[in-house]
C-alpha cells in the first residue's frame, strides 16, 4: 500500500519531509525567466515553463533525500491550462526521478462531482470505453465539510490505483480556530469529531505499517491538538503543513508521533524552495537549487534532534 | 454591484435559475461526439471538444430565458489541461452571450494560497509586471472549513473585479449532516454559526438591491435549515442546489424567499442538459438543445406555482 511505501523512504532516508514545490514567480531566478520572457513575451506558458525548469532543477537536488513532494496546484492553476500542464508534467518529473507525490487540491464535492475529482487527481476517466492515462498524484488533499459522501468516490480509486488521501482535520492557518475549534455540544471541539470520521473512514485501507492510506492534515502551529488528534487516531498519518514560515518549530510536533516515532511528514515550502533568496542560504541565484537541498538537510537535522 | 446585476436579470426574466453545465460524456449526442472520435480518437482533447459543442448549443438555447449558467470544474477538470480549456471557453462563451457565470470551484485553503486560486479563477495572476487575462467566471464557489483567512483573499478580487462567492453552508448531499449539522456547544447547529459568520463577511459587500455579494450555498434538499438561514440571514442571497435530480422540489423553497420573494437563483444541471433523454421530454438526440430549453420553461413555471 501507497502508505507503507511513503513510510519505508521516510525511514530509509531518516526524513519525515515532504518539499513543498507551491512555485512563486518571485522566486524563480531570473536566469531562468528572463530569456523565456525576451523569446516570447511574459504570459501564462512562458511563466508555467519557468516554473517546471525551476521545479525540475529542485526535484534533482533533493530526490536523493526526501521521500515525497507536494505540489500545490493553486500555484499553477492560477496560469490557467498552462499552468495545469506545467502541474501534471511536474507530478511526471517527479515520479520519474522516485518519489512520492502529494497533490495538494483540497477538493470536496457532491459524490458525482467526486467521482470526476478523483478521476482528475488519482484515477482515470472514462471516454466512452478509452480512458485518460496522465501522470497522477500518489496522495491528494481533501476537504471534509461536505461529509462521508463527498470522500467516498476518491476510496474506491485508492482501492483501485493504490493511492491515499489527506483530509483536511486542523488546518495550519490561524483562522482555522473559528470552524475548527468549534466546541460541539458533545463536549469536543470540531476537529476531534472530523479526526475521528477520518480514523473510521480509514479502517479498511490500513498497511502493514499500522498506518491508514487515509491520513489527516494537522498543522505544525498547534502542537496541544496535534498531541490530542494521535491518541484519538492511533492509525491515522498526519501530513504537517505550518513548519518554518509559519511558525511551527520541531519541538511542536512531538506530540504527534507514535511510540516508534512514527506518524508524521512535514511540509515545507518557501523555506526550501525560496532558501536562496533567505539570510541563511544567501546565495548566487544560480545555486538556487544547492541552497534548497542545504535547507533540507538542515530541516532534517533539526527534526532530528528533537524527534 | 454583480449581485444586483444578477437579482435585476432574474426579476426581468422571473427567473431564479442557473443552469448547471456539468457536462457527462454520456449526455453529449452521438452526433456530435463520433465524429470527433472518428477524425482524432477518444481522447481529452476530442471529449473537451464535445463538451464545448454540447455547451454552446444548450447555450444558445437558453441563454434568453435565465440569468446564469454554472459550469462544474470538476467535470472538466478530470480531461486535465484540455478539460480546464474547455472549462475557460464555456465561461467565455456564456458571457458573451449576455449570462451571468457562477464557477463551481469550490476552492479553499490558506490565505497564500487562496490568492492564487482568486488569481485563477476571480481576478488575475501577475507575472513580473504583466498579467493574465482569460475570461473569469462572475461568482464563485469556495468552502469555509479552514476560516476567515482562507476567504479574505476573494473578497480583494470581489472589490476590485466586481464579482462574487457564495460559500457553502448546508449543502444538498445527504452526509452533509454528518458536520454541517453537528451540534454545538452554544446549541446552535455549525451550518447556522458558518451561516452567521458568512453574514458577517458579506457585511460590507451589500449592493443597492438589499443583498450582499458574498453569498451562501443552501440545499433544496433542506427545507427547514434553509428558513432558519433566510431568517438568520436576511442579505444574504442563497445558490440553492438540489432541486430536481437530488429531490428537492420548489414548494422546498419558499422559506428561503424573503418578503419580496427574493433570495435565491435554484440550479438544476442534469435535469436540464439531460432532458431529451429523459421520459418526460424524449426526444431525438438533435433536439437536445431544445429539450434542454423545453425543460428550464417547465421548471420555471414550477417555480413560479410555489413561489
Amino acid at each position: 500500500m501507497i502508505i507503507d511505501n511513503l513510510i519505508e523512504r521516510i525511514t530509509e532516508l531518516s526524513a519525515p519531509i515532504v518539499v513543498g514545490l507551491d512555485p512563486r514567480l518571485s522566486q524563480i531566478p531570473s536566469y531562468i525567466k528572463e530569456p523565456m520572457y525576451a523569446a516570447k513575451g511574459k504570459n501564462p506558458v512562458t511563466a508555467s515553463s519557468a516554473i517546471c525548469t525551476f521545479n525540475e532543477a529542485i526535484i534533482d537536488h533533493i530526490c536523493d533525500i526526501v521521500p515525497a513532494v507536494k505540489p500545490q496546484i493553486a500555484m499553477y492553476e492560477q496560469f490557467g491550462v498552462a499552468g495545469i500542464m506545467a502541474y501534471y508534467k511536474t507530478i511526471e518529473y517527479a515520479k520519474s526521478k522516485g518519489l512520492i507525490v502529494i497533490g495538494d487540491v483540497k477538493r470536496g464535492d457532491i459524490a458525482s462531482t467526486a467521482e470526476a475529482y478523483s478521476a482528475a487527481h488519482l484515477g482515470q476517466a472514462q471516454i466512452d470505453g478509452a480512458t485518460t492515462d496522465f501522470a497522477q498524484a500518489d496522495f491528494i488533499t481533501v476537504n471534509p465539510y461536505m461529509g462521508f459522501d463527498s470522500i467516498e468516490p476518491y476510496l474506491a480509486d485508492c482501492d483501485e490505483h493504490d493511492k491515499g488521501l489527506f483530509v483536511l482535520v486542523k488546518t495550519s492557518n490561524p483562522s482555522s480556530r473559528q470552524i475548527q475549534d468549534i466546541e460541539t455540544a458533545e463536549g469536543l471541539p470540531l476537529y476531534a469529531h472530523v479526526g475521528e470520521m477520518v480514523g473510521q473512514w480509514g479502517k479498511e485501507y490500513i498497511g502493514s505499517s499500522g498506518f491508514s492510506c487515509i491520513g489527516a492534515v494537522v498543522g505544525a502551529t498547534h502542537p496541544s491538538q496535534g498531541r490530542a488528534l494521535r491518541e484519538l487516531l492511533p492509525h491515522t498519518f498526519f501530513l504537517v503543513p505550518g513548519y518554518g514560515a509559519q511558525g511551527g518549530k520541531a519541538s511542536d510536533l512531538t506530540g504527534m508521533l507514535n511510540g516508534d516515532g512514527l506518524g508524521i511528514i512535514v511540509n515545507n515550502s518557501r523555506g526550501i524552495t525560496g532558501a536562496y533568496q533567505s539570510q541563511k542560504y544567501k546565495t548566487d541565484e544560480k545555486d538556487f537549487a544547492k541552497a534548497a537541498r542545504a535547507a533540507v538537510l538542515d530541516m532534517k537535522a533539526d527534526l532530528e534532534a528533537h524527534l
